[in-house]
């Protein structure tokens, strides 16, 4: 029998909507209409003309027989479309797909076959990699080229340009709200440590609450203005587009990450807040002070992917911006835990503040749970800053799982946590801290590299016989892939031939930057031990 | 069949955790456990403090029987006890009602058997209404006492003691989040325009996402100093106990409201925000200028109810006060709308700006659908400031329904609406303003009164044969009851007599403040015309 508090008080459309971010596009269209929502070049678009270049989008989207949960892909850098893309393709009832342009033909091939993409739009500085992996595919799917008047380089390949595509469109398009908050919004490959890149799925309900829950966590006021230093293709921007929609802030787009550019557009549109890398901290912190001089307001700056050295961390002070070190995972809809600063720690010494702000921290405001764990027992290790255990996550901003992959999701979510597969101490004070990147992961220049895709390419060179890849430290990209390669019996190689291969068979960036020819150590069971050649690989930075 | 985006991608404890505002209460006692979470004469309590004695207090609760959605109720006013409440019933899986600390024994009576209450929590000053109640019920509760040091009248009609409570209960209870977001966490009576009050519920999904949405609408930091001017009987205090808890925000309690309080607690603690009713503003503004002396930061007041008037709004600007005006009703969980303010609009001249604040405005973040509609066909009103409709409200925030009354509920929810009774237009710019209150209720010092309770009662004099209340405007408790009534045949009656009367069977506040006799106007049909009487009501006043 019901209970006297669920008779006669069931769900109804009056007191019962999906949450999506869409609510929050729809919400400042119409309370800000005039408010500027982005501004590119001499671009300059409001949330009112946001809105309806969103629903004209999904209108022609439709209109070009978009199905219900079907796939847009997009490979494309940070410009006005790719944040149209964000609401745009889930108001005509599709998924999302960012493409990582820093990929391959082959790889972004196997994504559009894996996603059975519907539509792809693409730049002209992609279109001979979009060209070549379209020539791989079976059922093509409809070309949209985004002719961007700032990249005028490279082809146009599609079957019709983007504004063109928009016009098709109604701009009155009766949109709908998920019927399910649960129903995908889209789509994010990761490089695991499995071979293939596995398809992370995010949800309507997931992703309105972690773009609120950044909004929470960073403080965010009304009115950000937010400059596109991080990838919208990475991890739809951190959800940051959506978060811009709830606070009705303005995304300043930006196509390429350099120091100049980054300067001038804080200058220029009085930019409060990004995110980045820590490459691009690094990169800003050593810019030229030319380029520094008269920016006269604060600018908060959101980091992840690994701690800011304190060096940094200095220099960025000095220039009135305020780091602030989140921690993520695809899987978790980018940031879901944070380093939530103390009042009382800006009065210790920089040293000390680095050291802080180095640990990954505490759950974001809506993830519920955030635990260091033996992942066999799966009990909590001791809050000891000493124990080790691998950071699991669980809660509202943990994926939906990977697509057409239930063992590997079962796998990943098993025990009712999201494993990360980073190794961590937990703090007495409940921050947790990162010891051991996850054993076969590389994050080069904020990009995973997975060491046994690299490893597989290794083992593809007839003249090897084992290989292992691990992360090498590096001043510039945090990390590079170090290969330790036993060749045959009796067979010769160098260094520089073995890179060359890799790079025939690799994105550049994923190819080793140190190789060391010898035997590999191994566990007594025949296990390679990776530890072992992570120590040998740093001692050659020494 | 299941779409790929379907398809072994279900909920599963990693990736759904059902929302309720108590994982913000564990999450800021782990994060800022050292942080001040309640202030209140010479108690101060942290966050971890607030959720060590939460969990005592949801302890004792089971120890005591309390069964899964069991309701406890509460007659406090704003102390510590009353903040705990909010979190620790809904941990022992029961429902909080907070009982209105103005209403007399018949209403508490009636409130206590509707509800089915198993425990009640009460002060020292309610004794006597508390003690009259109880001797009405068949089935009467476990009596708690919270003894409080401020207030040593009256007295202790309980079992036991809230501190001793509290003992009994287990620090370290393992309490859960409910299993279904949509579970009831709370129970407000509302006056309504029929006789009895109407039991809102409340469910944790809708409490989470407002207490966020008090947060996003108001800009609040981490860490705010709030002040309970606000009764947390009204509406769970618009849901700011739960805001607080999710940004770590301190409660500086307060008994009584009065000015000289209000300004002492604004100096010591740097109170930054705070809500009231109209009467409390006004309160506020009219102040000895030597109790506001020294204060020098600025305050947030958030105000509902009715729109603030120029002159307090000016003298509330002299202050550095910055007054927000929202709007919502029981129903809403409290605030659900607001008049979401424009940079532009602080260049205007006061009288300008009174009226565009005096407008209820936009839908919160987190409310979905908000319109001003002909409640017969459903159809939106034009948007020109001119044409009359009904505000009606869809979303999150919208209450679960009334507890055992499901006719009610339809019909307050009929369309897949709200109907909130207001009667408004709506703006070209998408702000909604009221133009007249719903037809039946007086908001009298920040309390709904209910015409036809009021009615009721003047009909139940032996010399009386019609009756009918309206609001009349009152400088000090913004309305008024308003009484016309024609006598019987050959009778005479005092004005003072029928006040007597009234005062004797109803809440003194209740009581008409002035009478009227004579004849009704009534339409052809023979409905009495209140429009009629409040034109003549507020002629009184000229």
């Amino acid at each position: 029998m019901k209970s006297m508090y669920e008779a006669g008080l069931d769900q109804n459309p009056a007191n019962y909507t999906p949450l999506s971010p869409l609510s929050f596009l729809r919400r400042s269209a119409m309370v800000y209409p005039q408010h500027p929502s982005v501004v590119y070049g001499d671009i300059r678009f409001t949330w009112s003309e946001t809105y309806l270049r969103c629903r004209q989008f999904a209108s022609a989207l439709q209109q070009n027989g978009l199905g219900p949960g079907e796939t847009v892909a997009v490979m494309l850098p940070n410009v006005p479309a790719m944040c149209e893309a964000q609401f745009a393709v889930a108001m005509a009832g599709g998924v999302l797909n960012t493409l990582n342009i820093r990929l391959n033909a082959d790889s972004i091939a196997f994504m559009l076959k894996h996603a059975e993409a519907k539509v792809i739009l693409t730049d002209r500085e992609f279109s001979g990699v979009i060209r070549e992996a379209l020539q791989q595919l079976d059922q093509p799917p409809l070309v949209i080229d985004v002719d961007d008047p700032v990249y005028q380089a490279g082809a146009l390949i599609g079957e019709i340009e983007y504004e063109e595509f928009l016009k098709q469109g109604d701009a009155d398009f009766d949109w709908q709200l998920p019927d399910n908050e649960w129903n995908a919004i889209s789509l994010n490959y990761t490089s695991g440590t499995t071979g293939d890149p596995k398809g992370v799925v995010y949800h309507h309900r997931g992703a309105y609450l972690n773009a609120v829950s950044n909004s929470l966590f960073w403080n965010m006021p009304q009115h950000p203005v937010y400059l596109w230093t991080l990838p919208m293709f990475h991890c739809n921007g951190w959800c940051f587009p959506w978060t811009l929609a709830a606070m009705a802030g303005t995304s300043v787009c930006l196509r390429k990450v350099q120091s100049d550019l980054i300067y001038q557009a804080i200058q220029q549109h009085r930019v409060d807040h990004l995110c980045g890398a820590p490459i691009v901290l690094n990169m800003m912190a050593h810019a030229d002070s030319a380029l520094t001089e008269g920016i006269d307001h604060q600018v908060k700056v959101m980091t992840a992917g690994a701690a800011p050295p304190a060096a940094v961390l200095e220099a960025m002070q000095k220039l009135n911006f305020e780091v602030t070190h989140a921690y993520g995972l695809t899987e978790t809809y980018g940031p879901a835990a944070g380093c939530a600063w103390k009042h009382e720690w800006s009065e210790l010494d920089m040293q000390k503040q680095a050291e802080l702000k180095s640990r990954q921290g505490v759950p974001y405001p809506m993830l519920e749970g955030l635990m260091v764990a033996d992942p066999d027992t799966m009990q909590p290790v001791e809050k000891d800053g000493e124990s080790m255990g691998e950071i699991m996550f669980r809660g509202n901003i943990v994926m939906k799982g990977y697509l057409k992959n239930p063992s590997t999701t079962e796998l990943a979510l098993h025990g009712g946590w999201f494993h990360s597969g980073d190794l961590a101490v937990w703090h007495d004070d409940g921050y947790i801290q990162i010891k051991d990147r996850s054993k076969d992961i590389i994050i080069s220049g904020g990009e995973n590299i997975s060491s046994i895709e690299v490893e597989g390419v290794l083992y593809r060179h007839p003249q090897v016989m084992e290989a292992a890849v691990v992360a090498l430290d590096d001043e510039k990209w945090g990390e590079t892939p170090c290969a330790f390669v036993t060749l045959k019996d009796g067979e010769d190689l160098s260094v520089e031939a073995l890179i060359e291969f890799c790079r025939e068979h690799l994105e550049h960036f994923k190819a080793p930057k140190a190789v060391v020819f010898g035997p590999l150590p191994k566990t007594s069971t025949g296990k390679i031990q990776k530890f072992r050649l992570r120590e040998q690989a740093n001692r050659l930075n020494d």
